[in-house]
């Protein structure tokens, strides 16, 4: 999705892709191991500038990029809070930021201390890895745990925070501070993983000063460079809590292709390419961004893409080039509009041609 | 710009191209001459369907996929229309569309009779091949036409019309003769080439629909298949008359990409692969977008554009990868709002930045 706004600008632009499959065939692209210092090195020698579409680069295969003169935005310094949660916690904490109850476990016994002083339920978290879901899980007694204990992935509790709903703030920073800010979104989690956005988020009101007090900061205070995404919870008693962190276009914001003067993918590259960055304002009332999960159990695309289009001729249907599997993030659509209420019914029903 | 649309839509894509130049080769590729029946048939047989940027892909080429079971669309029988300007005169007339008066030339005396019988001032045109004011000329006098009646090219000559402005009428039509028409806009031209269109053209009213009828009756009786862009003279006594035609993504529809609901791009690719069509709903009530001719005399179109971007951050640029030189359309900008005083100015300023 960094393509369309690359040829957009005139921008020339590569991708280091870990196989050629269809998503990554669409742009000019070689096949390399992400993981490979080597191959990270010779594909950056053609390159301006690094960005990165995922947060799994290991800390040595940066800094060796560094090292060697190449200009990764985000750098290392960065992206490490991206990375680790340990790391991220410690540090928005050192900051001051609101951010749930949560402790290092190295053993059992801190754990059962932890659910001890929280009401006997937690969640544990691995500090590297996780996504959607994964590399998360609610513990309600240390004994639950001896798995993920028993291996040597650092591992951290938090609080299990009762929220009303999840938030997320985006805001994108160039190499010389310069920051755009994007209106704080609602995003509706199912089993983990983001189902659908509302752009804004309905009665954002003084949250959505806070998120954007917060988003800043975390920008500024970590050095990032290009899109920042923070996911946030907002609690019973308003207060919000930032919940995770990641520094590039994030499914939170893709309701900003339609949504948003510049949307988080051209925001980025502008970014990251030093250049000016694009107005944020909306562009309709109410959007309403639905992802597309799992796709048709026949495996058939184009009957379901078909039949969104003809039943939704003003949703945007947006389909990654990746074959149909249960739980996969196969696309989105998005819907825009003055009501509410007709906004999320015709993404929903556009998103429905591909249960 | 085919490209950011079939990424959305998740549609392979590859591109015939006369060179592996910086335009091209961002989108997958393979380099041929389209003049070359074997090149175009070879590149043919890895595609589903074969749709065109241009109208200059020879009728024999055309007949020779046609042949082959290649989907060419818009087909052949289409596209003569758009190649050849006294066959389209011819068919227009027969369908009792309004043009201006035209002859076809044969000799000096064809010319010089035209001329006698409307005011001794004429447009001459070769049939084919011209486009951005070349292939045209004003003529005053039949001598000053010997160079053209020397060669062997099809020439036909056209009444100067008296027209007030200039207009385009887009639709795209489906092989299913499905269609959807988007609003009229006023295309302004300096040196016969478009500098600026305004969508929707302002006091359309009666026009406006008039504009809808032809196009529309032009896609259904020529058969076109994906987009159609009939451009148009409004006359003083308020007639408008069919000027030209291109089945393609056309210049005047550029402000589209960010003006309608569906860009003319995405509009193309859904028409031509058989998909339902999008809506046509404008996004602002005005749009205006200015192209970028020439560019920078120093050639440092890096400078030009982060300048664009400084000092019109809410101005959608677009730049082609093309290297700036005098007169080249190098890119557009888009601006959209509620003043349409002020969305002239900020688009002008944005392209100004490219002076």
């Amino acid at each position: 999705m960094l393509l369309p706004p690359a040829v957009k600008l005139g921008l020339a632009i590569e991708v280091l892709a870990e196989s050629a499959d269809a998503s990554a065939s669409i742009a000019p692209h070689r096949v390399g191991d992400y993981r490979d210092v080597g191959a990270v090195l010779d594909f950056a020698r053609g390159v301006d500038v690094v960005t990165f579409d995922h947060e799994h680069v290991p800390q040595a295969v940066l800094r060796e990029l560094v090292a060697a003169g190449v200009a990764v935005r985000p750098g290392p310094d960065a992206l490490r809070y991206a990375q680790d949660k340990l790391e991220m916690r410690g540090r928005l904490a050192e900051l001051g930021l609101p951010v749930p109850d949560w402790a290092r476990i190295g053993s059992k016994s801190d754990l059962r201390a932890f659910l001890g002083s929280h009401g006997g339920v937690a969640v544990l978290k691995t500090a590297r890895g996780g996504y959607d879901g994964k590399g998360v899980r609610v513990v309600r007694s240390a004994d639950e745990a001896d798995d993920w204990l028993a291996g040597d992935v650092p591992l951290l509790v938090e609080e299990a925070v009762a929220f009303t709903r999840e938030l997320a703030q985006q805001v994108a920073r160039r190499p010389s501070g310069e920051l755009a800010v994007y209106p704080l979104v609602e995003s509706v989690q199912r089993d983990g993983v983001c189902a659908e956005v509302i752009a804004p988020a309905p009665s954002g009101g003084r949250v959505a000063q806070e998120a954007a007090r917060i988003a800043t900061t975390i920008a500024t205070e970590l050095g990032v460079v290009g899109m920042l995404a923070v996911e946030l919870f907002e609690t019973e008693d308003e207060r919000i809590l930032v919940n995770e962190l990641a520094m590039r276009p994030h499914n939170s914001g893709h309701w900003s292709i339609e949504g948003a003067v510049t949307s988080q993918f051209e925001q980025h590259l502008r970014a990251v390419a030093d250049l000016p960055l694009g107005a944020t304002d909306v562009r309709d009332d109410w959007t309403v961004m639905v992802n597309v999960l799992g796709g048709p159990a026949d495996g058939s695309l184009d009957r379901a893409r078909e039949a969104a289009l003809a039943a939704q001729p003003g949703v945007a249907v947006h389909l990654y080039g990746k074959a149909p599997r249960p739980g996969r993030k196969i696309g989105h659509v998005t819907a825009g509009g003055v009501d509410l209420d007709d906004v999320v019914y015709r993404a929903r029903a556009a998103a429905a041609a591909f249960d």
